[in-house]
């Protein structure tokens, strides 16, 4: 061992797992290290700090191990600038550019550690450096909207991040980074925690995005999730055509997918409800008119008109139509929900996969999720997604929101 | 085609697809039919009636021919009487013995139609000759109730199903044998009308079977099931250990497997409640026993035994313990299930695969059934036993219990 | 009952249910009907023969019904041509224009029954005069592809549909249109008859189209399928931009989402390979680009690329990049979908439910199908879809490629 | 904090989060730690040693505690015996009884630790002291097998429990202890490793145990199952009622559940096979006597009956007949499997849950174990028992099975 750095970690670094994940990426690196300092945090709240000096073979091991720690949270003692280059053309990143995660990153540009705006995973972090005395400026941009001259980080150098602390006493209901979901705890229980945190947020001006499939409207959420968007308890909504265009079949025909869905029964003909609803608002040019013209009058859609929630209607191969509100480009569709995402303080997944995960690919690792869906499979691959507080919920989205609703609106 | 009967057919047979069945059947086994009356019935209410005569090239053809026809309902013109066969041992049925579908059946007894008693599918039928004038009783029995020297009805003579007829405008949301289960219904709607069907059979002095999956109690739907049988909705529980253990486990220690259902935390040691529980209630030689002393005061069992309502706790070979009350021998159980499930009404096949299977099996065709689960397979496989009237429900019980309850109780 | 119309059917119309359907929709529509001439085909491929009068009580209930009988593959005895009526704009249909369903159809225009061009289900139908003596053409326009002066059909007069029958036999392990999926059969017979329809379909020189999610690639699917292409039993693939890139990765860095697939070993930084892949493929300008200069040499795109089967990636908002290749507006990828939909003749639609729907929208009643994924969901959904034939298996794809190409290329 | 007691933790502690731990249930439980010596493992294979003092207010937590770390695994500097009572009856365990785990346990008896035999969940542990010099036996002891006057460890004093440590690299494709189960990861490489796990098990002459579920016959992988246990691959088998009749059914009549799995016929009173092959059987007395009068000669019953491959076949209330070699009682069931479980270093559950728990619920953590099914939620399910190496695999049993025993026996 030739070359050595001293790194110095510090948090509840014990309970999380952190100081042995760290020690174990030293060593399956080649690499070994030392402790020079240990002092234990002995009650709940204190924290625990370690000094060690990591040694390497190489310097080039020894800044391959550094970069892994730096991923862990870990400080370097001496650290250095990111090494950046310019991006050689639009929508092309240098090759070793840096990919980041979703955690609050930190970039070292003249000798200064800059905050990461737009936290985002599998980005590429592009360096604004401005003029004169202001601080320079980093953040994300996905790999498409790359331009040419772009300064990119590449390599493994001055690039810290913060991954969240597992909390020592649970966070309540919300559960840290897990990728499991347990279905054996109890519903109303849940609805009522979930409640109390968009009740929270709503007190202190924060921002619900909330995230719409289909299956609102067909399992008969939709009155609960309307009333919801009129109490001001949701201020955005992300969903695809399939979901406004159920909405406002209902509103037309009083059918969803060509079923009553007070009387159950299937009208002779309620099939083409579905794609005459199509039809009926593209003639009138859009859901704001059909609003207007009071054509519409009643749903969630009509109730995000009127109360200015606005929404991203984002489309997909499976569309019919689609709706005039429908954004087709994919890479437009998913720069407009970005903003939706970077907005949000807590997002609500509701029964869709699709749209959850897009959503979900651009939200920073700090932003509370809430994951439901009547599939287990779906629940467990949202909650895969790594939000350091999030609640997954196997349950019927048909109970759900009028129970939510029920807590929230009396 | 050198043989020949005439056979008739009555009923919505042209709704119910039974008229192009029978055609079906004598085609495929080699026969042909000329239809020598044929009287549509023209209004919703009316019914069709068609006689035709079956040629076949054998005798032996011509009569399997004939049993098909009859086991879709259709009647021979000049019938012949069932063929009888002693058992040659206990446990053992003759070969070539009939097995029973679970569908209303009768046997040509004596040149006299008897209807079968306690209709169970996979079945023997027992014919019981009584002295002087009485008529012969004819009954099911399962394979190993078998005794020497019983009257087994075998062959395909005499024997005569009625399959029930699909209803010309649907059956409200009870569906009919199908088997699939749309998840693209309203949740609250279907609630509502299995809450109507409740409350009909309950005016009407009808009986309500309730099977309970262990899930009742995690996901939160326990309090609400004590309040329906509290509330008089219920007339027998039918169960496993499982179930039992974790409804007491809530009342002695707060905990479901562990977790406060309230709190949703998990107390030290409270993976040992489950363990803990049984020991208790062993120790006090069963609930009724935990019951009378005041241990147990809370919750389903407890409201159970308060109000008389029996309950059958079947064992699996999964159980811890089991409780002094679990029935450990499989047969046993069965007969003690069989019994519950010839007096129901209505049954509610609430979260549990096992039991509802085991309920199902003892059920006829025309008893209701309602199957709630959260996992569509499961609703699929339980619709698929055959019911004429079921409802399936793909929805979480923690949320289903206690709606249905607020329907019911307010 | 003032009005009247005579109505002939004819074909297995009591086995497949025909018959009943239509005596139901009078009856349920407030009509009458009488029966003036019924032959009934006796042996099992002799057709049947109906010919009925249908009363009404006003024209307007009349037209109605006849339509509903139409839609059933009745004729009417003394037709009417269709009602044409022009768009009034691009993308906006007629009032009340007639909504296709996905099996053929006819049009009567000046008197004679022209055969719809390209079915596809809830498209307009629009009517092409030609010039001098051509006869007219008929074909389906998505609304989005509406021109203003299209000549569109509207209402319900002039329009015959032939539903497929139901075959008397079974189709093998075809279903018809079936709603449900037995996984309760063997795998390895299924996947044999499957191969026969690969097999008969390239003798006819037949088009076989592959639908393909990226769980090919980490389930370790992809070497026998690129087997499959090179050896000429794939003519065409449809894929989203995730199928690709695992794909291209697996080639690239010898991993799937960084999973090296045949050792199961993570190799660290694994999880940036999916990203390194896209700015790769970016770099060189798309996938044949990346075949061309050798940098790509191997797997399912290398292999299409190498052997002209066309391909198409349609985008999707939850992509990373995407590649240069992907279509990332969904209305021009629907239409890249529909010319490959209407070009097969069987298609295989491989663990993916977003791009199985896609397709599926664009194929008619009467092209073949195989749904494969081991989400019983997927496949129920996808067979809901209404192809005369298909069949569905709940299976791993990573078993069931390779075992199908042992099958095929041994 | 007034009393005070010496702790050691030794082992891979860093990694396995076992320290963290530790640290955690001092704090939790109000207590308060020092470490006194702390040696940090440097490279992959060096051990970690830690001592602490552990504080806490009373006598009574500090024992609390203390309980709490030895079943961490960490050591008491100066232990105490376990505290032993008579059980007050047959079945009634004494108040406060331990209630074990499924890992490696010693308990102190007359100042020496004694490993416990036979380690199962959920049991108490029982002595025995022995006459003259032996040493004492300790061993489990489910709760319905407690005699009057046996010997019961109550209370947290003198058991230490050794957890099993997490491998620092993987432990190839065996899982530790792990709740999920990822279905990303290719099926024939895992298909692979299980064939290496079971020829090195088969080599060291060890023992393997299949639980089998009646999809394997649906799916079509009895032959294959037939063959391994004919090439002696199999050492044990336990099963339901139900697979065995399938198993038999598939000889005697060609069909499972009355399908023909290979012409995927349905064979005119095939549905009838399944209660047939019951009759006949118990006509004969049983599975053994059918082989030997050659009635069953194919097959997974076959093959264990020729070559002495003991099985247990478990009954449950949902069981047809049942067979007379079936087991009616869950006790004396769950005894038989216990004998099983107890014998096996490999178990290879296939396509069953309820017997595949009740298999798990005897096995100590040591065990090795395969789950496969095609429900993920099973296969999670049964991962969540903790065996310390475990593949999961979702996957098709009628492809998985031909494909493992290709591996093998080729």
């Amino acid at each position: 061992m030739t070359v050595s750095r001293t790194v110095e970690l510090e948090g509840h670094i014990i309970d999380s797992g952190t100081m042995g994940h760290c020690f174990g990426v030293v060593m399956d690196m080649g690499g070994e290290f030392e402790v020079e300092e240990f002092e234990v945090g002995r009650h709940k709240h204190a924290e625990t700090y370690c000094r060690m000096r990591v040694l390497a073979e190489t310097e080039s091991d020894l800044r391959a191990i550094l970069h892994e720690l730096n991923q862990q949270g870990a400080t370097v003692a001496d650290p250095r600038d990111a090494t950046l280059e310019a991006a050689p053309e639009d929508g092309v990143v240098p090759v070793d550019f840096y990919s980041t995660t979703n955690h609050p990153t930190f970039v070292r540009v003249d000798g200064e550690w800059v905050e990461v705006e737009d936290v985002e995973m599998d980005c590429a972090l592009v360096v604004e450096k401005n003029a004169d005395d202001e601080r320079p400026r980093v953040y994300t941009k996905v790999l498409n909207a790359i331009e040419g001259d772009d300064l990119v980080v590449t390599g493994e150098t001055g690039i810290r991040v913060e991954p969240p602390e597992r909390p020592r006493n649970g966070s309540g209901s919300f559960g840290f980074m897990q990728g499991g979901v347990s279905s054996e705890r109890p519903s109303a229980s849940l609805i009522e925690e979930i409640a109390d945190e968009m009740r929270e947020v709503r007190e202190n001006d924060g921002n619900v995005l909330v995230v719409c499939g289909p299956a609102i409207v067909h399992s008969g959420g939709r009155d609960a999730l309307a009333e919801l968007v009129r109490g001001g308890y949701i201020d955005a909504l992300s969903a695809g055509n399939g979901f406004a265009v159920h909405d406002l079949e209902r509103d037309l025909y009083g059918t969803s997918l060509g079923v009553d869905t007070e009387s159950l029964e299937h009208p002779r003909k309620g099939h083409k409800h579905h794609i005459y609803t199509i039809s009926e608002i593209a003639r009138l040019g859009g859901i704001e008119e059909a609003v207007d013209e009071g054509v519409v009058d009643d749903g969630v859609m009509y109730e995000c008109v009127r109360n200015d929630v606005p929404y991203v209607l984002a489309g997909s191969i499976r569309d019919d139509g689609p709706l005039p509100d429908t954004i087709t480009d994919s890479i437009e569709a998913q720069n407009a929900i970005r903003e939706q995402a970077q907005e949000a303080d807590i997002v609500l997944m509701l029964a869709t996969l699709l749209h959850s995960v897009a959503v979900g690919n651009c939200l920073p690792s700090t932003t509370k999720t809430v994951c439901v869906d009547i599939n287990p499979a779906t629940v467990t691959q949202l909650l895969d997604r790594g939000s350091a507080q999030a609640i997954g919920m196997v349950t019927d989205i048909g109970t759900f929101i009028p129970m939510l609703a029920e807590e929230l609106l009396e």
